[in-house]
């Protein structure tokens, strides 16, 4: 059996990353979201078995001094990782994982994981970015400036992914996500078996 | 205006090609087939302004020597090469290209356009290119053990490609070859220039 892939994928607030994602998971069957463990609160809404796992700061300290955490980041007081096992178990399982991450829990797991696939959404332009961010209506100037600020220095290390997809038009954005994961299982190195099978009959 | 971007297909004698090829143009309009020049004379049902543009080995050693060939092999007696300038011409005008060569031509394109994006398209067995080899009726046991040879020889080099297309289902084959092309054009450094548009606003 095919191994799994291991998908990272990242964009600021205002690229519109979380509905891609949400019409491109109804689209692949065997693409699975990866699990985060995070030190923070459970919020009301929020379950213990969704993407996020509530553990205490030791607990989380523990997974780093193991080296169970493929990246992990400290925003606010509060500790957020991503568990290799997880990962981990997908991929030998055959199923591909997609590891929502921001920029510098990106570059954590690519340091680790060199053959993972990075995806980074975009918006279309600095002005339908602005928009977006002030439509919500729920924030004050000051906060959409500086939502905004922190939105374009993500977008200054897009560079660091191995695609762009540009979410100005939704279907168009899933279509090219999914064209990303399709091609991805398309890699030669990922087919020797076949070549070799044809080769050495 | 992006430029265009070039992609190499190859696919042994079996591996059906060139149907999935004439099915994946249907469905990408800005795709443009590469011409070649060859030195045999035209055959019947053959027109000057087709995929091969007739020249004299003359006119193809002087374009040998100019430096205006990607690629060049001669077989059987005659020459056959992609002139650069067509190449050049439809990336220019923002169309991609599809160059279809052997795996000789395909690596010495490689070499000299290392952005180049290479498919290499595959029977999904022995057993079937063997069936597809034979079924065709036309040639002696002999001609089909040589046909045979050749066509694994040249799946022996399949590593050399970037992506993989097994042809089993067509349908199949030809939507891979498609999410392949398209997901060419999303790699991040052909879009460096929308993220200097929002970074550098």
């Amino acid at each position: 059996m095919n191994k799994g892939m291991i998908f990272i994928i990242s964009g600021p607030s205002g690229s519109g990353k979380d509905t891609v994602l949400a019409e491109v998971f109804k689209l692949c069957p065997n693409l699975n979201f990866s699990i985060s463990v995070i030190t923070r609160p459970m919020r009301t809404g929020e379950t213990p078995d969704g993407k996020y796992r509530f553990i205490t700061r030791e607990q989380f300290e523990k997974m780093i001094e193991n080296g169970e955490l493929l990246e992990h980041n400290e925003f606010v007081g509060n500790y957020y990782g991503t568990p290799k096992k997880y990962v981990e178990d997908c991929v030998n399982a055959g199923k591909d994982v997609m590891i929502e991450v921001d920029v510098n829990g990106a570059k954590q797991i690519r340091e680790k994981i060199p053959e993972a696939v990075s995806i980074f959404v975009c918006p279309p332009s600095f002005e339908v970015l602005k928009n977006r961010l002030t439509a919500r209506g729920t924030d004050g100037a000051a906060t959409v400036e500086k939502r905004l600020a922190a939105s374009i220095s993500e977008i200054a290390r897009a560079t660091e992914y191995d695609y762009l997809v540009i979410n100005d038009d939704l279907s168009e954005a899933v279509e090219n996500t999914v064209a990303i994961i399709k091609s991805a299982r398309l890699k030669t190195k990922m087919n020797t078996g076949i070549i070799d099978g044809i080769v050495n009959k």
